[in-house]
């Protein structure tokens, strides 16, 4: 049995009721179910009252009051949540029906899924779904992937209920095979890691280097947040700065505890950068920044234990110039962040043959999103512009920014390390600028080293690459290369 | 049938030979057995003509020369090759024989072994192996982990053939349960990692900044091979500017590609750390510069495109201050690598529950292998005085040695930072040092944004930890707070 509705959800979360308010309002029928059926009822009668839902008691009911091809999505904790919801729903399912995971899965699960579901005829879709609660009301960003012959049919949900770029352009289009929608997600959500962490060390900057107070610095991030640097992140910035707090005296963001969790989806992309041999550093260090402010307890006894420079305030008078250094190493830093995180995704494209289209994901970005900037439209333009560049930073709308932002971001780090405050997503941006820039890196003294001790042998800089050389560096060594055991 | 040999190794590349001649040159008497039988033969005529060995052609031969319980070292390339030997090893043992992994596996692979072959009543050892072909014939770091009850077997073996430390100490112990020596040496690996990649970043600046050539270069290292920085890595390193290239003109290492392999332990160290929640920010950096160096075609291109500062040279006359500042900088950013590298070994063996010394861990360390240093020495002690200490920057030799060396690392970081020099190392160990000592970091910024966009919560300064706080921004969010789905 078939029925009538165009969309149906499992899982009514803050994120699923919303997700399904979006797809309702954009004139699509929509069945929904839930575990804990309590909530269906609540739903069906509370926010969605009136309104084209069936909400549904058992799974039999939910899939029979669905159109054929089905279209399902579930909106469940990721992980082994997923394998069982779909477990329980594939029984009642048919031939080219589509299940669309809407939550936070790690891409691989993605993958495996959906080639367990192909053998069942099912159409597996893997999305991520970015811009919170707000987001999956109002327009959130889409990027879905999975089994390309679902998107037809999903197309034209996905398109009406993702945030607009403009009259033409949405947030979502098809990313890619099996788990990239997924993957993605989770380079999206690393690069939120990051910018997070370059906001937090202007913060602090501002704060024990230049002395400002939170409505100091909250007009700061106001008029940041224009050119270049306009984004949903700064916007909530300067309105955190700007918050009294309703049970003590001041700033809200002053009565914050500095410890944060790190779970998931930063993690994995520094973990899938590592199997991809790419350079994704500022990522690193934000989670790493994460890690660090976990330490609280020993953060306040080596505060008491290690030295460091007599703190110093610069003068207000010179406060202009260094914030305007500051805003180009947080544009700067962002720009070697994205680099790094397209560069990425490149290598997982080539490296899983994914065909995925640079441009178009900075498209899906572009709006509805965490990390939604007009910076993002720059990116797209240059991929539009040259669909095999290299690197972000060759291309010259970023080239030329570089150029004129690196005195302020120089200027701004050697600060940050003279007098002991801690910059290390500026500072390793900066450092992957210069490595990346440099013809000519020490790496030789690394491949020296590792043939001297191990027997590695080495490349030279005048013999074709391929060809490996060995030197009896001490005359005691011989002529014996490593073997396959590699010390 | 059980025989006269104290010892067998299954492996006859150039590490288990060395290895084996060293066993048998303490004494005992070896079986030696390998896929390829020709390699038997021709070591037992070869390097070990005259010697206790006994060659065998088949597995039965094998374990038929072995005395009871039979102590068998594994020695072929990490992965299924081990899996393997183990498989066809198995059908020729008795209950209580000793396999021992000398590889370099990855130490879930050793935890699961462990488990798989005491189920069979096989004591099972991972051992970490370091020094290399002549640490393996003269005197290896030995880093064995696994069956406990193996221990007092293999213990006179494994002292015997280690380095020695002292008079009374080797470079040799038990480690723990299961994985727990592999992982020991995959730290000790990633530390190599690290401390190649200072000493590269040194070189660098010597270079590029200060204008010096390979002798020059040189003749620092040489210098510096005395005092806290003594060690292998600094000698060999001597000993590379000082040769001269035998197909070229001027110094080898001058010739070798600037082009760098990263596989295995380091990558497997950086993925474990985030694992773990561990800022392991120096190791990870050097992993990304090995990455970075591997892009060379890119790097020529970015050189010609990416703008950097005026090249600047220091004059002569200014070099022996800013080669003093160097030394310093090198020897606290290995300080804390060093603590990154510790604090990670204890995080593990808390969550694994593997009972770590980490003093006997510095011990092992102290001799043998390639990270080998005095410098070692002095975290033994530290560890010796406070088994239970909490950062090896709180040790009081090791805070005063910081306090003393970080005005010259300010000041060499900040001068590659504005002249355009990376050393995300140096710099990375330093936002480490500076974050580290804040009683206070920017992350209760990071916890207001997430409350923001995803309702995620915090805690307050004012409040106990544990008691969780929303703020509704601006006044549209209401009181839902995130529920499991985390966007």
């Amino acid at each position: 049995m078939a029925g009538t509705a165009d969309f149906g959800l499992i899982g009514l979360g803050v994120m699923g009721e919303n997700l399904v308010l979006n797809v309702e309002s954009r004139g699509f029928t929509a069945a929904v179910f839930n575990r804990t059926v309590e909530k269906v009822d609540n739903f069906v009668k509370g926010r969605g009252a009136g309104k084209k839902f069936i909400g549904c008691h058992t799974l039999q009911e939910f899939v029979d009051a669905l159109k054929r091809p089905r279209k399902i999505m579930i909106l469940v904790k990721a992980g082994q949540p997923v394998d069982d919801t779909i477990a329980q729903l594939l029984p009642h399912l048919q031939e080219g029906d589509i299940i669309i995971d809407g939550g936070n899965s790690y891409w691989p699960d993605t993958n495996r899924r959906c080639r367990e579901m192909k053998q069942h005829g099912i159409l597996y879709v893997g999305s991520g779904v970015s811009g919170g609660e707000e987001g999956a009301l109002r327009g959130p960003s889409l990027m879905p992937g999975g089994d390309a012959d679902a998107w037809p049919h999903i197309k034209p949900i996905f398109q009406a209920i993702a945030a607009r770029v403009s009259d033409t352009e949405v947030a979502c289009d098809w990313v890619g095979d099996e788990g990239a929608g997924h993957f993605v997600k989770m380079v999206h959500n690393g690069i939120e890691y990051g910018d997070i962490q370059i906001i937090c060390e202007a913060y602090q900057i501002m704060k024990d280097l230049l002395g400002m107070n939170a409505d100091e610095i909250g007009r700061v991030f106001t008029e940041w947040n224009s050119g270049d640097l306009e984004s949903y992140l700064i916007e909530i910035t300067s309105e955190i700065f700007k918050t009294k707090d309703t049970s003590a005296p001041g700033y809200t963001v002053d009565n914050i505890l500095d410890v944060a969790g790190q779970k998931g989806t930063g993690r994995w992309t520094v973990v899938d950068a590592m199997e991809l041999g790419q350079p994704i550093t500022l990522i690193a260090e934000a989670v790493f920044s994460r890690n660090l402010s976990a330490l609280k307890d020993q953060r306040v006894e080596a505060s008491r234990i290690l030295k460091g420079p007599k703190p110093k305030v610069f003068a207000p008078a010179d406060r202009a110039k260094f914030l305007e250094a500051l805003r180009e190493a947080l544009l700067a830093s962002k720009m070697v962040s994205y680099a790094q995180g397209f560069s990425m995704i490149e290598a997982a494209g080539a490296q899983f043959k994914w065909k995925l289209n640079r441009g178009g994901i900075a498209l899906m970005w572009r709006a509805g999103c965490i990390i939604r900037s007009s910076f993002l439209g720059k990116i797209r333009d240059a991929y539009a512009k040259n669909p095999s560049l290299t690197n972000l930073l060759l291309d010259p709308w970023f080239t030329e920014r570089m150029a004129r932002c690196q005195d302020g971001w120089r200027t701004v780090v050697a600060a940050a390390v003279t007098h002991g405050i801690p910059a290390p997503a500026f500072a390793t941006a900066l450092a992957y600028y210069d490595g990346y820039r440099s013809e000519r890196l020490p790496a030789n003294l690394l491949q020296a080293q590792r043939d001297f001790f191990g027997a590695h042998t080495y490349e030279r800089v005048d013999q074709p690459r391929g060809k490996f050389f060995h030197t009896d560096w001490i005359g005691l060594g011989g002529k014996t290369t490593s073997s396959t055991y590699n010390a």
